[in-house]
């Protein structure tokens, strides 16, 4: 049986990168109440820094406009939803991680399309008026949430152009030219601002380098470099309604992260802010193992080790109010969210909310937890099973050795695993509704809440040795801490009085 | 191993007798904010009828007063304050069943008080006075909430006059003398108004007997009878915090109550309605009882009987918001509430909830259990595993034989017991803190929930076996409900394709 | 001066019809945060029974879909939206009034659209699929809200089919054919569900005549007639943003009624229920008038009357979240909405208010007032002063005589007019932000609140006298109650001691 | 005419000393529902950083308990109430600013009480109880809040014990003992804790010369000095109801600070924080001229003035709920909260709302308006028309002459006067409802807002000549801002078409 034995002293690195950002479904559906609903929960429970997510300029927001002025077609502005959405975002603590595209379709050159909802890929028909829609854009922000708010907002070219669904032909030197001219009006508005790309998935890492030599070749500004990463192989089998794929080593995320890290040191730019903007295991939106707790368990060591490498990484996405692939089908499709439908909170969910209840100071960290340090010495620790295989046999247990100055060690514990907050599972145990019953909701809302256990420990020689046993594919969350017994202020306590205790 | 075979056929009696009416501290407490947000959490969770507490003519509420006019003392009425507390357990979907008492201050003829809050428990100086008190009163309720409103509260006169603590000397014929000018002064305002006594507590039940004879005799109207009851024995031991004392069994409270309803049916009227307005296992507020699983399932038997025998019986209390004895001197003290401070819900409560969550026919009641159907067919079933001794090993198991028309059915079950939704024992691993700290308030509140276990159950030959165990003092809801199964609708779906599952 | 002589013995005829329903822009709106805001708001003070609006089948909410099942197109629907929708509305205490329409694309036979949001108007390719369709909506409902509920829902087919832009050709025949097998399909689920049409709009009202001689010939389900009212003239200007018209006498939308009442009840069905599924003053959504008073005060005889000759008519619409002609461009466009953006509410919105405060009696009506009794006996009254000329001086003074039992009478009045309660003017000081600030926005909505006046009047014999003055586009509310004066009970009271009084 | 031309280059002293602290009933109140219910109002307006009110050591709080332990009296304390009170204060934004008193019962000395509530006003009748007593609640206090919290919570020691009906005998000896005493024990906790005296109210005011010559000699610290300061003469007429006297000038107000102020000067701690723990114009109860506009105007030029002299003052208090004389007996009756009960505003409380919204530069001040400026170049005015005078025609007109960068500058006014925000008025003209029934209430409510007026101003040569007319007793707020005129963007607009416009 593995043995932990967690010192005071340590101080492994550990930083909060993995809450900097998180991804959301096109801004348009900002505008919903069940989004807005959601958003709220989240940032009750994990508060993120930043939002990013496609469409700022889709049809659904309706940002750009062209209007018939006696005869003549006249470019206007209508700011009237992306406020509103983004007052949203600065209401719930979220800035903006603004990524700009898709193309409008009046400035459209292509006609060619993306995801159900139908963004235009294809690059500016004049390149005069993109830039003056980036102008305008951007100034407005500036004007209506002031200078020093929007100082801190990034903006990103483009979302993944090195993919041929997301750009016209995954043009290199095309994107090239849309960052040159998108990154030199936006500083003309304030020099500070922070501009980036390229944006793209993994693959061909090769445009970063390239990206950056451009950039320095032509004197373009570039305040950060961005990427994707995802884990999942080829699909094995695709449906109409779902996606199955196998995913790669958990620790194949961080070896990509690093790789890109490397080539970035190597160029003209070696320091530049490094910014995961979309990461998950599948990249697919039907994908059933978003909704598992096999995905919060193999996320476990990504949340904990890759803020070591990047300078944020955003969960791409934080509810299944999203419409890439179509409308939701069903409470429970596969979707990339936190949340499925309804607000339900899925086990991955739990891993977000239990990381954010860790301590300042790390005092360990492996393939299967990190162990942190309150200030009021409380230990806390968040731990996890990832099990590959079928089956249900795949209980782990670990011997945790903690040295405490109390002699009772008060222990508060929260868990997900395949029998308890996983809803998913009760979907399927209900025979998988698909438009569920106001009764079959607030059900399922009532599993989605983790396990809790209590215990009052006792140690020996002031060093604490717990047996931490975790299911199939559990995530655990643990609180230790001492305890101030006022047990003997209860003037005339006789608990063996008391009738069946 | 016992077995019930469930026939749906059946139909026990069962009325909802036992949500009719629930106690409260005395009224003053009304006013208080967290009195206010227990209330609101009790009504959406379990929605009683109507609530009943002393202290209606207390000084903190402050109604009667004699001002100085020119040298005279003149009686002046104060509704501001009982305005403001009716007001909220109307909003609360809550009637008061008014307690007439206990003696203002300028009223008494004697000082004797009962209760850390000093309640006066003596015969008014003047009957004249105490009439035009209740006059106005009760004319002041018709004005202000409609005649229409209250010819639905029943008005009760004093509070267990036969016990000396309450009632000077435990004065019969003062008692009666003082119903009678209180009910004939009720009944001026308007003749359909309801009064009713003696409420008494158990111990000397001929008052019942010949309170009704001196009301038939005197042409006193009566609309109803009403008691307490209370199981429990003479202390064993009483500290300055706490009070000890054994139980007799559940069924005991089931013979007094149908003995007292025989007094009354030898009485001239046999067919009085007949209310418990007071009911509990102790009537002691500092007895650590009422905090315990064992509480819960011993009131299990009550509630699903005492309906058969009288009209209404009324917990005593909702919520430790409560002053009889001391201000609360820690979260967990013994009180009588189904939520202790903070409003953390005591197993207790989970008790009322899970009778809230019944059919409206009922198939079966034992001991144990009581078993019902919902009209969309699904069985809803709440069962309660009484353990008097100490020790951990006594788990019980039944076998439960019930017909449905599918070959699947869906259970949902909700428990307490000693291991779980037992904040009283979370509490005490953490050194029973009197005072605690918002973190930790946070942490008993997150305790409170029943657990939730959830399964999808095979039929054979349209017939469910199930095997119930329940864990020492366990209060246990279960739901089983048809599948409607629609997974052949997910086209494609295969789980065998999803990594791990 | 003109004066009026109220009489307290008159019964005058007056119904709540101008509540039974209200407008709403395309269903899917309903997913938005700010529409379910406004919603509530509204509901809270107004409460209209039933809602109507556009959009039931188009994309945004994708109830039709074909999915490519092993090379086979194979529909389904997708209730996942609707089924939020409707949950939303029936939560806020209002029914669906169904409007089936506009044309899924997938079952298109043409590809003309209608409005900003391309509503496809052409009738179904396949008529069997659309029947399928149908059928498969109007169960879901069933089976999801119960058929109680669903059998109070009116089922409209289509909308305004006798405008070429509304529907293909405005093709009489084709539009009886889809009526004919949607009515035929609905009945098929259940006989007492209502269906009804042809929802033309004004103009060619032997539609009315035709419709109901082929549902008879046919014998064809017609449950109710519906049909849409404005009284806008022609368009004097049409600019890239406005729409300026002249409007008729308020008295012509009455006069259309009765002419189309008239029509009815010379058929087969003489007492058919007629509904007014849609009216306004202009049906224009970029008309300003609707941002004025000048609009609040030209309905006052319609709200007051129109309920004589109809079963519902239903303003259109109650909000600006709005999308026909395009998204919202400034926080005021001349939309349709009683509430403009965020839910600032014009002075149409306090007309409507106003008259949810009438009494249940009504004593008097005319071109300029509606007066009604409550049960208590107060007096209220809703009056207007209509003025089509510029300019300010206008104001205009009526006596209103009105008997009491008291010898003084308080009064509460609250107004909209051209200088009180009329947003749309202050923004116009502000200099019309397109896109207002925070600040901004807190600012309109802080000058949306009627202005309130109080007084404390003398009746003479008992008789009051008030000269009721109103401003240019004023609405006002006027409540007359008796007052029980305890000011005598006040021991001392002195107010001639009071510095400055 | 007056004429006030307002330089944007003025800097006049302003700080913000008016918002430091505000009064509260009896700390005990603050676990009533309503009571919290108007602090959440006010903080959400008006945002004060500290309260004190009196009773912390009250029996409805019962800190200070004795407890029979095998026959010894043993204290305890009870620190259930007092910590919900804290955290409300605290979620409210708002510090304790801590008054040390009175005497609990089990303490005392001797048997002399104030109010209806009965504040123990004797010495402890044994020194080192109330040490302990002292110690414990303060300790408890740095324990659960944390120490860097209660360092900034200011401890007075009792409330005017110059006066013999709060301090037997108003023995000065007898204070300055108990303060030593205390002082010492508080700052055995921590030296940095803040503690204070002698909470005098005015009259004879050698006492803080006294006391801080004592402190001196006798090396107590005194970290600041306390007094109170209220400005009504001697009672015209006392009556069971109500109080009523003459007010002094608003200057001697500030007189009296100014002499305090000299007198701390002149001793060994001139430099000592001066706070007026409580100040108001009279100090009566029930004296109505705290319900009235006169009221508020009054203490415009206090507002405004009074924090050039001291540190902080606290108005007494911010809502009508309070005991101090009885329970409330009617909505209004002369108590001294900016607030009446039901949450209703008075005039004073919008006085110090309008305060709230100046900005951060003051231009101008005077005997009857405060200018400043915001840092967007809004001006802001608070100006008021105090008439002592009886009768209705006291309308005052002020010219004031501002320069503004653009020709148009838009008006925002908001006021309270005799006529417009004075509930009070509309409670007279009712009929002076005492108990008012829930449509009372809500009338009440809905006439407490402040009227609202809007202009667009047109300068002259960048100046801007505003004539400012003020009501009687009026209290008016005014913005100035430039306007950034949008109109021209709206393409074809053209109000002249509009009908009526």
């Amino acid at each position: 049986m593995e043995k932990i034995i967690v010192s005071r002293e340590n101080d492994i690195p550990f930083n909060k990168h993995w809450k900097k950002c998180i991804g959301t479904g096109r801004l348009g559906l900002a505008l919903q109440k069940e989004y807005v609903d959601h958003l709220e929960r989240l940032q009750q429970d994990i508060a993120f820094d930043y939002i990013r997510g496609h469409g700022l300029f889709h049809e659904d927001i309706g940002i750009y406009k062209e209007i018939d002025v006696d005869g003549t077609l006249t470019p206007f502005y209508n700011f009237t939803y992306i406020d509103r959405i983004f007052d949203t975002f600065l209401q719930n603590n979220l800035r903006p991680f603004v990524e700009l595209g898709f193309m409008p379709k009046k400035l459209a050159s292509g006609t060619q399309t993306i995801f159900y909802w139908e963004g235009n890929v294809t690059p500016p028909a004049d390149e005069k008026k993109w830039e003056e829609l980036i102008y305008h854009t951007v100034a407005h922000f500036v004007e209506r949430y002031g200078i020093e708010e929007v100082l801190q907002w990034p903006f990103e070219v483009w979302n993944e152009p090195n993919l041929t669904n997301f750009w016209e032909n995954a043009d290199k030197q095309a994107y090239f030219q849309l960052y040159k001219i998108t990154a030199k009006t936006i500083k003309s508005i304030h020099p500070d601002l922070n501009v980036g790309g390229p944006a793209i998935c993994g693959g061909t890492d090769e445009w970063i380098t390239d990206f950056l030599h451009f950039c320095h070749k032509e004197q373009v500004p570039v305040d950060f470099i961005s990427r994707h990463a995802y884990t999942s192989m080829p699909p094995k089998k695709k449906t109409p309604d779902y996606y199955y794929q196998d995913l790669a080593d958990p620790n194949d995320m961080l070896t990509q992260l690093t790789s890109v890290k490397k080539l970035i040191h190597d160029t003209p730019y070696p320091e530049l802010p490094f910014h995961i903007t979309e990461y998950n295991t599948s990249y697919s939106p039907t994908n059933p193992i978003h909704d598992t707790n096999y995905n919060a368990a193999y996320l476990g060591k990504i949340l904990s080790h890759a803020g070591d490498i990047v300078s944020s990484f955003s969960y791409w996405t934080f509810s299944d109010v999203f419409e890439e692939f179509d409308i939701p089908r069903a409470p429970f499709h596969g979707g990339f969210g936190l949340m499925a439908l309804h607000a339900i909170r899925k086990p991955t969910y739990h891993l977000f909310s239990f990381f954010n209840k860790l301590g300042d100071t790390c005092l360990y960290k492996d393939d299967t937890m990190i162990v942190t340090k309150h200030r009021d010495n409380t230990i806390s620790i968040v731990a996890w099973n990832l099990i590959h295989d079928k089956g249900d046999n795949h209980d782990k247990t670990i011997t945790l050795s903690i040295p405490f100055s109390s002699d009772d060690v008060f222990l508060y514990r929260e868990m997900t695993n395949e029998h308890h907050a996983n809803p998913w599972r009760v979907w399927q145990q209900m025979g998988r509704p698909r438009f569920p019953s106001k009764d079959q909701i607030t059900l399922l809302k009532s599993c989605d809440a983790p396990f809790i256990q209590t215990d009052r420990l006792r140690t020996e020689n002031k060093l604490l040795t717990y047996q931490l046993t975790m299911a199939k594919n559990e995530v655990t969350l643990l609180h230790f801490s001492d305890i101030i017994d006022e047990t003997h202020t209860y003037i005339g306590l006789d608990d063996s009085l008391l009738t069946s205790y």
